[in-house]
């Protein structure tokens, strides 16, 4: 049984951190904070967790006592974990950050897209991307992990087999990705109200969003090479899910795709190739840790359509962190995350 | 580990059944049956499953195979559980009705709602209404379970105490029910399209539902006396969740409605009264097996009103079978049942 | 063709006052104002109003100019119409007010649930409740209206024809109400966002709410007599409209309870008595300004149902005001009002 | 005003053509067909519509009566037009085809998709495809109008002006659709409940779909060559509502593609580009006849961008009919089609 600690604990990924810890047999909770709801017990904030964690209350950020912790999850805008992390790796605990302080590897692009100078770029070294499907072994034993965007795990995970194959041109990628409202928190903007998102869709950041660079440098990982991608994001009236689609131009005779797939995710306990001819569902991974994909190549052509659906707020945040903290501590991979999607 | 049979498995609470029984360390669902669907894989009509139930394949249903059954829930239209519940019970295999077969005791009730002659009066004697709040002991023992339906589950909890108590009025009784549309079943019917349930809320049944004959036997046990009641279920536009305002006349000076709240389900594991002052949301249950209640008494006059949520596929079917379940086989009551709602 | 101005047009109410008022032949909207917005165009922060109103922006609020029109909407918070309604007045500009400002005529009640001073108690005698199956006469002659908030409107509507007749114990009324989000304004709240309010139920205020008093004056109204009256309003995932489940207790043979109903409104061009044994669907009055009622008496028992629906944004708010105006300059009635429901 | 008739009206499209037609001012629907539904009156099938069509009841479809109309809508599914259309254009009655019957001019494409033979290809000389920002003048002298379906009209007001420029390169077109799920009609399928569709999306017909190459038959016609679309459509959970997310590569400097698309779409009246950098939402369009469109071209890069939204029933179908209609019959384009969207 480990201590964990959860900075930040109110807004959508905090609730999720503590919604899947319940069920973890090796987790203890052991602390949350939040500056606004200091004294507030969890379970009064959040009704769905009456039943569990009785008498856990956000306290104060303390360094000291957050370095008691054998882990600490951010679960923080950027530029927090920035502040705390190196303190806490010094006295031994591991940091999972949910937020994006720690995914660019490149300050100055960071700096771009945020607005504010990087805040710890000597810990860029030895952090971690946290997708483990790219990355276990280095997870196994890293002390510093970015957990990945939810766009990006999706986006990724997608594209994985066919540019580690080599067969599509990493020059033309475009992603058009839909995500459910709770991928925008849980702060309180007009456009986010049920009156203002529902029974409507549209995109946003179509010409630049901050998870574009996060991908590109992921994409980049694994195809050794710069890449060309578009992506554009959509709001969808639901609460969770994220469905990429995911388009690339052939290169080469792919020859059996499906089998491709089949094989590059065979012993991956979170990615589920879906049977050929599939049209995954974003309800079918709603509160589980699973990717399911599809790969489609329409008309035998020369357009490669793969098709993403995750849970952004589990695999997409904080199932992806309890998948990573499974791997630092030496758990079972999926400890914590074997119940299955509620459908209907 | 015991052996159970589903009948009828291909219905929301079949496959809510499945889900839970997912997470639940003591069962192995040996037999799903449906005549549709013979022969294929419930992983595969149901993605959330994928993962879990590998091989498990509709069958068809033989009473047989089902005698060879431990338990054996039926997740069928009414008039199914009547024509094998009695050869399952000669067997030895316990039977856990989520039908209404057996929650009527008067045969001619029964006739005049479902519109046909009810299959097995003999049985009725011996089945035991399965509201675990009421008839804990007599479940325990029970062989044949009538598990409650979702109205008359979310009904009888809120007014349990204040009937008990003898506070309010019983020939006054009104309960303003409103479903989400799970609890119309999986059948393809126009009236249930998101094209035409999705922005809309209306009454249905208004003079007439299946469920107030249930409701009214219900109520008529705790009081020892008729009741009169008026029941108007709603068609709401969210996919999970009951929520019933109950409204009664008081009787008497009820002294502290909180406390009696209390005291009385103080030690139920599936039912939480919320502080002085809650309205409780449907979400907050959404997937668990919990009741959340909260009392009333506006402008401290003379009606008293109670606020009953709870989640139709759970507590108010698949759930509350699995409760009964555990009981009937002396496990841990809430064994498979532990998980947190999810919310949002 | 008269010249109007809406004072506070950036909330849901202004903008359907716009979305109404583009179709109406004799009402040219000349001014809108807002504090926050002023100098926006009304086109640029709706755009379903691109192509209407090509010019009209936002400007502040001013009382010389506003006292130029012939006509003046307050869709405002309580509290602003007090302040300029007088000036408006004594320069021969009528007012119709959307806010609760003049619908108590007890300035301690006012005070009581709005927190503050009445702030022009001389105005409330001639302010005239603008519910035109009420008080059509006195609304023709009327220089200041205020328009019935949006629960009241449908319960009065329900309630009417059975308390006029002197069928039901007004000391037992029952009203259980149901509204779409957009009833809680276009304030960013976290409780309205979709990610917190869709697939959900709950009820709130049911130990007080402002719209109680002002049913009860109504119904008083209606009744000569004191009422007793217990209201439960509900927030319902959809963007419009409004469920009221209206419940009265017989004190003599009613009679042909439709027929009673049917008669009271045929004249109204806005009250539609539907079919014996309907239930009216809020979608079918999605965008108008129409209350469809239906009339249950459940197994001709002592207790009579009424199910009331309207949009609370039509005729619960900018679609009553037109109605109001219409009847104050002469028009017809329903004139910028004949769209059917916008269904599916 | 001339007499219309609708054959096939139960289902979404043909409810939306009265709904539309009740505020046209020249048009009398003189007669509806229904074979499941005759003698049923339209206002009791569809209860938006009560207050209007009060007598107008459906009736079996009879080609001499329909012959008395001055022109015909087919709401119908695929081939009903095809037995119908060539005796009602002898009589000198104008057709208007919502259906896929005339759409495509090459007969066995036709009869691959549709899975039949084509039942009247000595038409298809004279059908007029029903986009008027294309084919306006043809479409004033026509007899026999294909109305386009709801994904072509939103993919090719997207396309037409990049492609007319000659802008893109037309073999490498991506068009990621996502439509509400009245686009897949009013059959009472098991997917599009709300309890499966809703809190949902996914992609449909990756690997081919009906509406393809009607686009491809368009895009070809403005393009003057072979096209090369990968087309995928998915389904989002809401009522009404495209939203096309269309990819083109340039070939060439573009020069100001904001100014392209106002210059090119400057006359029309039903197709609104927004300005530089916007993003519109389906719901600003909701229920009326505009296509709204915004061109991005995102990093300055070799993508451009376009989204275009349109409301499926209306400018995907029962509007785009009348407009063609007013454009047939000499009257005012826009009658009967300037009401603003309902927002919210």
């Amino acid at each position: 049984m480990i201590k964990v600690g959860i900075v930040g604990g109110t807004g959508y990924t905090g609730v999720e951190l503590l919604r899947l810890l319940a069920q973890h047999p090796q987790v203890n909770v052991a602390m949350i904070t939040s500056r606004s709801e200091t004294g507030v017990k969890v379970c009064d904030m959040y009704p769905n967790l009456r039943g569990h964690y009785n008498t856990l209350a956000f306290s104060e950020p303390d360094a000291k006592q957050l370095g008691a912790m054998d882990a600490v999850f951010f679960s923080t805008p950027h530029g927090v974990a920035h502040t705390l992390a190196g303190e806490l790796l010094e006295n031994g605990t591991r940091v999972i950050d949910l937020s994006a302080d720690f995914r660019l590897r490149d300050t100055e692009e960071w700096s771009r897209w945020y607005g504010q100078a990087h805040g710890a770029p000597e810990l860029l070294q030895e952090a971690v991307y946290g997708l483990p499907e790219m990355h276990r072994e280095k997870i196994k034993n890293a002390r510093l992990i970015a957990v990945p965007g939810c766009y990006p795990t999706s986006v990724q995970l997608g594209y994985l087999p066919l540019l580690e194959a080599g067969l599509i041109d990493p020059s033309q990628l475009i992603a058009d990705c839909k995500s459910g409202v709770t991928g925008a928190g849980r702060g309180a903007k007009v456009g986010s109200l049920l009156a203002e998102a529902s029974e409507s869709m549209k995109a946003y950041g179509a010409s630049g969003h901050r998870h574009l660079p996060e991908i590109s440098q992921g994409l980049r990982d694994i195809q050794q090479s710069t890449v060309g991608l578009t992506f554009v994001p959509h709001l969808t009236p639901m609460i969770r899910g994220i469905h990429s689609t995911l388009y690339g131009q052939l290169t080469a005779d792919p020859g059996d795709l499906q089998a491709l797939f089949e094989q590059r995710y065979a012993d991956e306990p979170f990615v589920d190739v879906m049977p050929a001819g599939s049209h995954p569902e974003t309800r079918s991974v709603k509160g589980i840790n699973t990717c399911r994909l599809a790969v489609h190549r329409p008309n035998n052509g020369n357009t490669v359509v793969v098709l993403s659906v995750i849970d952004n707020l589990v695999k997409g945040a904080s199932g992806q962190a309890i998948q990573n903290l499974n791997l630092m501590f030496g758990f079972e991979e999926n400890t914590g995350l074997t119940a299955p999607a509620l459908m209907p």
